[in-house]
């Protein structure tokens, strides 16, 4: 019988401080930067459920809805949400949080697939997921269709 | 009558050597590392085209096709490939280049969207993009199906 | 009447990823750069506490109980823990988790002093902090007796 | 018999320039990034006291009287002042030197403990050291009295 | 017989974007990060030529014409012009491209000597390089005296 | 009257511990950190002198006679050794030394010329230099013609 773990055994939260460097002449955080912290937190979630290195197959598209400023806190959370064979479906979400008026506003959202590998850097089965919660679930049940569309868009 | 730009002149070459602390325990360079290397030339070529500072409003799905290890070179090249009203789509083709073998791998390729702000960080017009080369007739002609789809998935 | 705010408001949680240049010949993070982290979870805590810029005024001493390797996860959590006009207690504990065993193991704990200061980089009043759980009124009211130590210390 | 070293062997001096990535809103340097610099120091000093690779057991309560802006000099200074079988602590002092007044002050100053370790990391013994001029003297005295407190306050 | 490869086999370009901890009070770019950018691309593009591991003997003498503000581009060229036995010199070039202007302007050139090592560190030998443009051959047949000048320089 | 100040006024020390990420395959130092942490050190002495913010005008030609290693710590010494109206020669001294052996090799040497700039970047008179010790006044003394070495080149 295949290990299981529960969906929130791979919950991960970051929070990062916006700095001088990450950020251009309007003090405006690089979407490079944001897409870094988003993959290391991915795999960070990853490592945690499989136990195994873990490297990147893919980033769904990514939409910057709002920016962060030098000062701003970055918060991310990130969760497995599916599991193939030897791969991980991880959601990431990241908001800006202004810390000197305390508002909070969504930055982004993806979802990242994560693929456990072996010491000679061959896929390696991970334990299957499980979603509890009402909101796991839904992400959990929405996973097979953006599986689908992935296959697609790289055929 | 509106300033025109041939697409060449954006055009943006990077050479990045891959260092341990790029990657995982496997040598491996992370993806979030690429990733942050994709949006800086694009973030180049856009500026280069526009001349005036860039934010990136999105970067369309990447699939990452094979790895880069610790002494290999990253090649990248950016383009600018459409323009909107402030908006440019930026092409960028990573390559992984064996240093000992000089074998030169495709890694990955991806689409992002620039807009281009003013000082208080509003949207601001762009010169329009001229493809001259059949390569740059093709990325452009395609691109107002690829600006759709963005549209759809957004909403 | 003055602003408070409860215990919890504060609470904030960072996972670090151990890369090979945090760390020493053995592949053990150097006790500097914990130091750093502590210092950064500490500024946030009490950032979002004082919605205000601060500074680290002190910090106690620090016993290192257990190392971390390249590949571990740093776990930080902290909390402001008292306030007195214009500074602020703040806790942090941090936690070495070996990612691929899934063992966690509690590296250090530690209590910082930040002071929230006004533009010109002056001493300005914070929200009293308002402990709530068992956990909290301990931290709380075990902090006077700190704070008497440190007034000892430094003179 | 075991070998000596006389306490000036060990000397060490550093000087880093403040760049904006080290500092906060106000350009004041972070607590942290000061706190890694004491480290770093100390670990120099111990390790061509010992010729060894070391540790950090624990750093002492540390207090910042000063703070340092971009464009200062932080100047520090570190010496081993007293030898267990495996353990050494060290002495830092951390003055900030304004680069365009020419004025230099105290900013902080701490005792670490570094532990010489083998190369599967367990302690290993060091040589004793030897003070020689009266300030070495009056902090290779003081130390025993220092030790005890540290022990102390860890049980 | 030996392996040889024409000049434009190891040309590598290398487009940085300036930013704020590479600059000092005046936002301009320090020289010590123009020299390690010189470095980096020299040693690519003898790793291109050689297919080996490089390490640099010597960088002729560099003379900053003019300097780069945050914001700008620099881009940098680099080509092996000359081959001995074990060692290659390498011309590097360096604008800086003021992307809102759109003005480029050269900030300086050098001639670095990489020599070629093998896994422990001896020198060993690499293929000729054989000019073919006007442009290569012209720095192909000055090589030498630089070469001769070198020799004298060291003695 | 002019302003004068003894060139020992102007001595910098610096100890930087050689990390993974400073270092290629062979775990050897890049020569363009070396030139780095050069270009860093000259900068602080010349600031220590002249009391301005000073840019990189120029660096003789540097030969790399032995190198470094991850662990081993680079030792570097530099002096502002003739001044002219606005420049400073400055003379840089690198050693690697080798922790566990506590072997040291001297590294390379070189001259730097430094220029002090006023706020908005022009070139401002700085203090003379007034060498005391037998040594310093050597440096003094065939300053004069490695100046006329540095104008030959240049034209
Ligand atoms: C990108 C941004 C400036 C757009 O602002 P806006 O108020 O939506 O402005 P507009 O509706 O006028 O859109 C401006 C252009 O951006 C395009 N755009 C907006 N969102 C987009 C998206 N997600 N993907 C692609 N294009 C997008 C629009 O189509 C429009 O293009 P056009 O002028 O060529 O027709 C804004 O969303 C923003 O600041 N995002 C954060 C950017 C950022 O800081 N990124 C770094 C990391 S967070
Ligand atoms: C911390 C600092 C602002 C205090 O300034 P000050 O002139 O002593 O101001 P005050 O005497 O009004 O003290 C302000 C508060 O700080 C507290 N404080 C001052 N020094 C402290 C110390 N070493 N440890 C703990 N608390 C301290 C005071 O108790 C007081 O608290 P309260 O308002 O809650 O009663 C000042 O010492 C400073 O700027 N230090 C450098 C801070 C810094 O830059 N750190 C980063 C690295 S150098
Ligand atoms: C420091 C460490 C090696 C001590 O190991 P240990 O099993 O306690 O070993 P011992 O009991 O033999 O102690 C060795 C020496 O360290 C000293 N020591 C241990 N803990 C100490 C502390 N918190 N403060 C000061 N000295 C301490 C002991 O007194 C002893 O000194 P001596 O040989 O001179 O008499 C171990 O606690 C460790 O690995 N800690 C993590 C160190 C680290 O990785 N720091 C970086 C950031 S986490
Ligand atoms: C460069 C180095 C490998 C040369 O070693 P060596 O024992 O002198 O070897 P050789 O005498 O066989 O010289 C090897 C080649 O390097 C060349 N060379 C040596 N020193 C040189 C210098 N200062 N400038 C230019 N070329 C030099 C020789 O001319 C010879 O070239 P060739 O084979 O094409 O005729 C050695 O000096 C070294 O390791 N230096 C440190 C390199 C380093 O780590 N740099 C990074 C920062 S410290």
């Amino acid at each position: 019988m295949t290990q299981t773990y529960p969906m929130k055994r791979s919950k991960t939260i970051q929070t990062k401080l916006v700095l001088p460097p990450d950020t251009n002449h309007l003090q405006t955080i690089f979407g490079g930067k944001v897409l870094s912290y988003i993959d290391e937190i991915a795999a960070l979630a990853a490592m945690k459920h499989a136990n195994t290195v873990v490297v990147t197959a893919s980033i769904d598209s990514v939409d910057f809805l709002s920016s962060a400023k030098v000062g701003d806190a970055l918060e991310l959370e990130a969760l497995v949400t599916y599991t193939g064979r030897t791969s991980m479906e991880v959601y990431v979400r990241v908001y800006s949080h202004n810390l000197l008026s305390g508002k909070r506003t969504l930055t982004t959202e993806s979802f990242l697939t994560m693929v456990s590998v072996d010491s000679s850097g061959r896929p390696s089965p991970v334990p299957a997921v499980v979603p509890e919660t009402e909101e796991e679930k839904k992400l959990f049940e929405t996973a097979e269709e953006r599986r689908k569309h992935r296959k697609n868009r790289s055929s």
